[in-house]
Order: C-alpha cells, then structure tokens, then sequence
C-alpha cells in the first residue's frame, strides 16, 4: 500500500484512495452557519495534501423519532460508528424548551468521555500573552452535565453534579496516558475537593492513583480558583490540566482567550468506542455565506484527527502550513484583522502543501 | 459630636473616642500567620488617619462546644452581632477530616449573602491589563457550597447545587443597589443556565427581576465560560457582575489575578444582619512574623468597611494614601518586588494621612 500510495499521491484524493490500502473514512458534520465553508475548507487544504482520508458528509439537524422527540438522525449516528472517527463544524442550538445542546448530545451518544483542548500561542499573532503551551483535559459526560435537576419546593432547585470513580479514572488514565505520548512534563488536577469534598474527592483521588501509574509524569493538584489567577498571571505554570466537566468548560475557554480565541483552537472529544473532533466556536450567522469565516479551529481539530489515526506526516505538514500562513500575516482572514476570504486564506494554505 | 470630633482630630483616637458620639465599634479578627502583622499595620493606619472606630479585637481558633463539635467562639459570634461589622485577616483551615473552612462557617454564622470583590489596576504596579475595573458580586450561602454530598453507591457520588429563589433574589437585588450607589453603568449577570436549565434558570430569573426595578443600570446575561473567555481578552468589557457560588470563586480570584494577586485586592461579605470584610489570600507562614507582609488586601478591605459604614471622607483618604505609596514604588514590599518591611510601608501611608 506505501507504494502505491507514493505513486499516487500527486493525483487527486479518489485516485489515491483507490489504489491504497490505507485510506481511512471519517465523518463529516459541517455544522450550520458557518459550518459548511470551514468544512469545505479543511477539505480541500486535505486533498491539496493528499491525506489518505475519504470524508462521509453526514447531517446531524435533528429528526423527530418514533417516540415523538427530537434526536440525532440514525444515518449520522451510524456513519460515526462505523468510521470511529469525526470531524464537525459548529451546530446550532436548537431554540423552544426542552431542546437540549446537540452538542452535548453527540457527546452522550457517543460516550466521548474525554474532552481535549490544546492552546498554543500562535507565533505572529500577538495576544497578551507569550509561548502559552497548556492543554485541558476535561471529564466529558457527567458531573454539573449529569442533566439531574429538580424544584423540591416552590422556588428551591436542586442540580446534580454526579462524580463517577469509572468516569474520574478513566480521564485520569487518559491524560497522563496523553501527557506521556506527547513527551509532556506535567499533569496538574484541578479541583475544589476543599468544597466538595465527597465528589471532588473522588475525582482526585481517581487522578492520585492514574499518577502512580505513570511515575515519569510529574503530578500535582490545584485548587480551580487558584489556577485561574495563576493562569492569567503565568500560563507557563501549567502544562496538561485535568478536571471535571465544568471546569473544564471554563478552563477550557479562559485559556482559548489567552491565545486569541475559540476561532483558533482545537478541540477533541475522545470516546471509549470514536472520537470527535470539533471547531467550539459558534456558527457566527452574521458572516455565514460570506466567505468571510476562519476555518482555522475547524482544521486544527483536523490536525488533531489525524495525530489521533496516527498520521502525523499529514498532521504537522497542514499543522506547519495553516500557522505559516497566519505568521506571515498577509492573508490572514477578518477576525485577525486582515482582509483575507476564507477561500484566499485556504488557497495560500494549500500553496504551501 | 462633629465639633468634638473636629477639636481632638489631632490626639489619639482614644480621646477622640471619649468626646464623640460617632465613634463605632468594629470587631477585628487578626487571623493566623502574617494576620497579626497586617491587622497591626490596619490599626496603626486608622489611628493615624483618626478614623473613628475602636477595634473589639476577638479570636476565632476554634473551640470545642458542648456537643463536642469545635466551632467558632462565642465571644467572636457576639461580637460581631453586637458591632454589626467586622474586619478579619487570613485564616489556617483546621488540618483533619471533618474540620470545614472557617471562612465558610463565619459566612454562614453571620448569613453573609453576598461577596463583593472590586479589582482594580493599581497605578504604577503594571500588569499585562491597563484599568481593570470590575467588581464580582458572588451568592455567598448555597449553590455548590451547599454542602450536601452522598454517595449513593460504592464509587457514584452526587454533590448537591442548591439554588433558592430567595437567596437569588436578595444577591441580584443587591448587585443592582451596589451598581446604583457606586455609580456603576452595567451589571452582567453570569451563569450556565443552558447546561443547569432549572437552577441556574432561576438565578438568572431572579437577575432579570431586579434588573427592572433598575432601570438606570444596564442589564445583560452572560454564559460563564464566555465571561472567562472575554475576561482575560478585554476586561473592559465588564462592569459589576453577579453570580452564583461557585462561578463567584473562580471569576473573583481570575479578576484578581489580572491586577496583581490577592495581595492586593479587598473583599466584603454583607450579611442581612452585618458584614464582614476580609482579605482572601493566605496565612503565609513562610514570611510571618518576619515584617514582610503586605498590608493592602487587608487595609483595602478596611476601607471598603469604611464606605460600608458612610465614612467614606476617611476611606478615600486612606485609600489614596495607600495606592500613592505603591504608585510611588520606592516602599514597596516583597512581593511588590520591593524591599519594604511591613512597618515601613505602613510607616509611609501614616506619613501622608
Ligand atoms: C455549547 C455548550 C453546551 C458547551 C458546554 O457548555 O460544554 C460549550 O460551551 C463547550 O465548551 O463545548
Ligand atoms: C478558602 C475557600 C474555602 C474559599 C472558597 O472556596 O470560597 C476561598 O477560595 C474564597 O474565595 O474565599
């Protein structure tokens, strides 16, 4: 199969994808707004770089089911479990009562139980802070997410937060597992355990004995109040950070904000059965058509597929391009302040391939 | 009393005290470690700026009640209901299971509802941010903090976030008279109500309450993880902003961060029924009793106590003393990068009052 691949991959995708064993199907979401030029995008910067990947575009709107409820269509839920593997744009959240985030419901079908967000500082694209190198490894399926809530009585609500050992040890496993496969020094638990001492508790205490296990990784644990006031003073105090789901949400996104924004970082959601990678900034309706949006996000989450399927020849080649193309600063696209399309910014992308 | 008050300015706040009929009582609660220091270096300010207010000096390590419990001191509980107001430096959490935060079992003594946290820029102590100037006002008695906690099966355990109308609408209620009264333009309401529809839903309802009966401030709702995004982005961008437990903790110490550290910035819990000012950094054993603390959380939060009280000729004078001698940068302390001792410093605010 690598010698027909190396025969072939000047040719177009198909060509390629026709003569090697190694080509790979994953799913596509483009999403709403947006959604569809990013993805369109991402695809084309991957053919111009002859990535062994063959899209399966697949719809996720939400379909009435037999129970009369709003889901997930059946062809979008199938075309992930048969590939393991997805890409998706941003999606609308559906408005009226009682409609929940699609988002969080992809995260549920799929059990992906954990949420990664790597956020580097994008040399040439100047934010307050220098050299931010951090990634958040958050608890993707319980916690404040556990959707258990309850009026007792008249104007008293209760929320659940649900703390599993089998989800804490799992993301625990897995980001010391991620930090050593990706030559990282440190993790750093987050947690207030000073508070919620039972859940909090158990979620650390899941992360102590993950540690043991990996003795080559350095570990310590760290109230969530005091890494955010850390983190905007010294971001280069922390270095993998895990956690339960709602701060990962705010972590996450504080974190996003040091280096520019939900429009440039990566986002993976990764399951015991398929991972989903994702652009988490919104559908942005007031420029969607326009070719105005940068696909940025959308294509580093890419990246972050392919490392995921281990093809990390493509990953660092389009990894190199997209933030050459941003360093450089002369097609850059509008929310970066230059003046650049979404398909001039794409194109100069694919020149470098 | 304003004539006595005027002739004997001059002499010590004792005789002050003697001829005045508006001298007040506060309770003072040094705390453990640098709490001494700080609070000696408090007095010794308000002594040379003639503020008149006797300090009831109390203590709070815990004793061992009639039901075997340790809990706070009767003497501290009556003192503090008797002067209605009180200032406290930093407090050691009792090491052992079982032993809860003081700080959270004097908010609940005293049902100090909410938690004010002004963060602003200091001149001449730069940060990454220029004019921050924000003030996180946090539901200080439910949410998370509840304390309910079970574990329902080995390895599952629940925390419960407890969210009441009432609580809801006193802090909403509350954040909006504060920005009225502080002439402030805008408050943000923050909250993850599209995750916890129910319980933040209510808190959020309570906030679109009394925002009507505010017309003159301006009202709009934020999503907790956008706040933090845009936060370290744009500080500016914010103005009061209230909210429940939890997201209070994290969003005041980040604010926090972004102008210096807790060292630096004042906090007021205000109760139904009295209120309580504190600093919230550390005890700090490393540096206590060497001289080298830094009085400014602790003095700042003693000025808001004076503006709590309407003293506020005496409170801005300190105030403006204190922020020119850190602007002036040659009696900085330690962690200023300065060499002052805690005397000096303190020695320089009295110089210009
Ligand atoms: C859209 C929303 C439900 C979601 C969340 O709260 O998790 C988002 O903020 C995220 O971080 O993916
Ligand atoms: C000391 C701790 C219990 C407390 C809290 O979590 O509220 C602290 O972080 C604070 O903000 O006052």
């Amino acid at each position: 199969a690598a010698q027909f691949l190396k025969k072939f991959t000047t040719g177009s995708l198909s060509v390629c994808r026709r003569y090697s064993g190694e080509v790979r199907k994953a799913t596509l979401i483009p999403g709403d707004g947006i959604g569809p030029e990013i993805s369109a995008a991402v695809q084309k910067i991957f053919s111009a770089a002859n990535v062994p990947i063959e899209w399966e575009i697949v719809d996720v709107t939400p379909v009435r089911g037999p129970d009369g409820k709003f889901g997930i269509p059946q062809g979008a839920i199938d075309s992930v479990n048969k590939n393991k593997v997805g890409l998706k744009g941003p999606l609308m959240t559906p408005v009226g009562k009682g409609h929940r985030s699609l988002n969080l419901a992809l995260r549920k079908e799929f059990n992906l139980y954990a949420n990664v967000r790597p956020c580097r500082s994008i040399e040439g694209y100047p934010t307050l802070y220098e050299n931010v190198d951090v990634v958040t490894i958050r608890e993707n399926t319980e916690g404040e997410y556990s959707g258990i809530e309850h009026e007792i009585v008249d104007g008293v609500v209760q929320s659940i937060k649900l703390i599993t050992e089998e989800a804490s040890m799992r993301v625990a496993q897995f980001a010391f597992k991620y930090a050593q496969e990706q030559n990282r020094k440190k993790v750093t638990a987050v947690h207030k355990a000073n508070i919620m001492r039972m859940s909090d508790g158990l979620f650390l205490r899941c992360c102590r004995e993950a540690a043991k296990e990996f003795p080559d990784v350095r570990f310590e644990e760290k109230y969530l109040d005091t890494v955010c006031l850390s983190m905007v003073q010294d971001p280069s105090l922390y270095d993998v950070l895990v956690m339960p789901n709602l701060y990962g949400d705010i972590l996450s996104d504080m974190c996003a904000g040091l280096v520019g924004g939900l429009g440039l970082t990566p986002s993976g959601n990764i399951g015991t059965n398929g991972a989903l990678f994702e652009s988490v900034h919104g559908t942005a309706p007031d420029i969607a058509g326009k070719d105005l949006a940068n696909p940025t996000a959308l294509l580093l989450s890419a990246v972050m597929m392919l490392r995921h399927l281990e093809l990390s020849t493509y990953a660092d080649k389009i990894e190199k391009a997209c933030l050459d193309v941003i360093r450089e600063g002369t097609h850059r696209t509008g929310d970066l302040g230059g003046t650049a399309t979404c398909s001039k910014f794409t194109e100069e992308i694919c020149k470098k391939l």
